[in-house]
């Protein structure tokens, strides 16, 4: 197994005390959207002073120097609407004026240097505490330059999964093994040989599932790979398949080098559930691509004035090297809107230093209608597009599942409308009928 | 460096398909307040399908009796209050109502054994995003004995903290060296110095620091155990010192062995910027307490009806093994409520299990005063209580600030009024005239 990269640039930075580094003045700068019933300017200087040299009163040793060198800056503070009630509980308003603004904050890179916890510390911690705030959400990430060369980003990202799995010009299709539980290592590897023969490019663990009573995690990577190394014999196709390796550290690590000696080519991690520094850990590797499943993912964003947006939530997981990000999908079955999806999809496009580009799993009661708003509204094929039931539940059987999901994204790349599509090919006609009215 | 423990009670579940150990019919439950424009029994219903075999539609393979092994069960549905406003975005209610209520959700063991990220993302997961909730946060979960074996809970806890630091029937007396980040090596060891002359207990990083570029954490962590191993040796009295080792696995793994190697008895991580797999691998090794900085927490808890109480919070991190955890302070300077902080010292003090139990680390804005508030609401001594300004800022200097604390807490268990503190101990005295009237 590989050696993990290590923060070399940064033990340069920081052992001599004086950065001789390409980092110098480099800073980091966070947008937030904030509600605040005082003046937006003094409570963006609160945060300000709280997320880098402040304490409630003046200290010996805070000194003039230190505060210009450390001091996080209030770059700016655009003011926008204010509202009557509080978005959340904090200082209460004598007017009842809650004053929303966006508010941009910087840090020296010598606050911290390459340590994305301490950086989500810093960008993320204490600062949603402050009762100066009625509402706070980090929008956004402004990441310097160097940050690009010493974190290599994605390891594979969307043309290395491409590569892996011999997919191009339209996106990878691919299923979650439903039921998420319950099902014997048999059933799933007699699902997963459906599907393979059905020409299915991805196929994912719940993430409920890692290591059931029934379906131990070993056992269920043995006979899930033999059927795709079979066909991947028979073929030349190989099904990319993500085991669900979310655990303890050891037991990941253990898990992630059984599925590259088992000849697989993805692991997935459940990243809020297990966390920044041992994903990046698992990432550093470098023999898988990480599918990254944000299950919890509502918790921290659900609310439209508090936790973090996905468009900075995503730079932290690229700088931690994950491959595949899920995005929701198009009139899924959850809470979240179109627009929020299609803004997902486009901070996944968008180029992050030289990195890799993080490939959008799309999910959530797809069936492959969406496939026409969604491309309407991305214009790409660079997504991992993936249906539940849609294909396990096709009435002609998952095989042809599969089938009508790659008809129904070249029909919308071909400008087809579903209803034209639906005729044109039979197996697409069926998943409207049985889909088409949800 | 001690083997980590392995989960031998899992694999020995697990492997063969059909148990063998104590937690057969185990279950675990969570326990939700939840709101929804829905009867909420159906919502919970919804709830319990997509964390167990639920899907948007049925699929060939989810038979009646996978699905009574593995799928959740709704325990109880308790009915609260409907309002007119929904508390998060999500489905409407066409009368303007949402039912407000407290259900209870279980789950066998034998769906994720012993594995926490699954666990979570099992608890913690998808839920958040169902359209049918307006409303959802974790208050509680119910483990079952079994992971009272199979987990050991913190290697120290309170009475480890206080063999460490001897110090008995009384709080152990904290600060954080401020301003949180600017302060040189030197700087650092120097006011450790007076600090430790002083008497303190406990001295810790701020979560902001780790590796500045004018403080290196090897270096800090040396010239710090310098002057705390010479005290030591001049009084017996070792200070313990949190240092904040957050960072990737291998960068915390070797600054773990260092502050162990160098004498040290303490290491800090931002547990919610770490993450609970790699928080756990630290934990494991069982050398030193582990200090939960749960910065971050006010964007998974200051939401009413969105995320996770602290009740249900701190038994995962008590399972990962830390030994301190913060609970913030009476009279904070933060947003959060005197009872909410009453609520977390109470449950960090109830016993789970045959486990020590976790020492909770008060703070923000202490000065003292509140020891009175405190101790009448808690009577309690079993604290780690942390002053920052209030000590470094003490009119006749920290070393009197060290000691005013002292004076409050002695005063507090004597049942005096903060008035006749004052007037008996001169530096407690000194305290109130200068922060009394915050």
């Amino acid at each position: 197994m590989e050696q993990i990269r290590q923060n070399r640039d940064f033990e340069a930075l920081s052992s001599g005390g004086s950065p001789s580094f390409g980092g110098v003045g480099e800073v980091i700068t966070a947008t937030y959207y904030i509600e605040t019933p005082y003046d937006p300017e003094k409570a963006a200087a609160v945060l300000a002073g709280e997320q880098s040299s402040g304490t409630f009163v003046a200290v010996p040793g805070e000194t003039e120097e230190l505060k210009q060198r450390f001091a996080a800056r209030v770059v700016s503070v655009e003011l926008l609407e204010t509202v009557n009630e509080p978005a959340i509980p904090g200082a209460v308003s004598k007017e009842g004026k809650y004053h929303r603004a966006i508010v941009k904050v910087s840090w020296s890179i010598e606050n911290f240097g390459y340590n994305l916890p301490v950086m989500v510390s810093t960008l993320q911690g204490n600062l949603y505490e402050i009762t100066q705030f009625t509402g706070l959400k980090l929008m956004d990430i402004d990441l310097p330059v160097s940050f690009g060369k010493h974190y290599n980003g994605p390891a594979f990202g969307i043309d290395g999964c491409r590569k892996l799995t011999g997919v191009h010009d339209r996106p990878l299709i691919g299923t979650i093994i439903k039921p998420s539980i319950g099902l014997s290592v048999q059933q799933t590897a007699g699902i997963v040989k459906t599907l393979a023969e059905a020409g299915i490019d991805f196929i994912k663990d719940d993430e409920l599932l890692s290591s059931s009573a029934n379906s131990n995690f070993d056992d269920r990577l043995d006979a899930v790979m033999k059927v795709i190394n079979i066909h991947a014999d028979k073929t030349g196709k190989k099904v990319m398949f993500a085991f669900n390796i979310s655990g303890e550290i050891d037991e990941m690590l253990h898990r992630y080098e059984k599925i590259a000696e088992s000849g697989g080519t993805c692991a997935m991690i459940s990243i809020n559930s297990v966390g920044l520094s041992a994903a990046k850990k698992i990432c550093d590797h470098g023999l898988l691509p990480i599918h990254a499943h944000r299950n919890g993912w509502g918790m921290l964003t659900r609310h439209p004035l508090l936790g973090i947006d996905f468009k900075a939530y995503q730079k932290l997981w690229r700088l931690a090297g994950v491959d595949q990000l899920h995005v929701n999908g198009i009139q899924n079955k959850f809470w979240e809107s179109d627009d929020s999806v299609v803004n997902s999809i486009t901070s996944c496009l968008t180029k992050m230093f030289d990195h890799n580009t993080i490939l959008p799993v799309v999910s959530s009661g797809q069936w492959g209608g969406q496939a026409f708003e969604t491309y309407r509204r991305t214009r790409t094929v660079d997504l991992l597009y993936m249906a539940g039931g849609g294909i396990m539940a096709h009435p002609m059987g998952p095989a042809a599942g599969v089938v009508a999901l790659q008809q129904a994204w070249k029909a919308a790349v071909d400008g087809l409308r579903l209803q034209d599509a639906a005729k044109l090919y039979p197996e697409f006609g069926k998943s409207v009928e049985k889909f088409g009215n949800k």
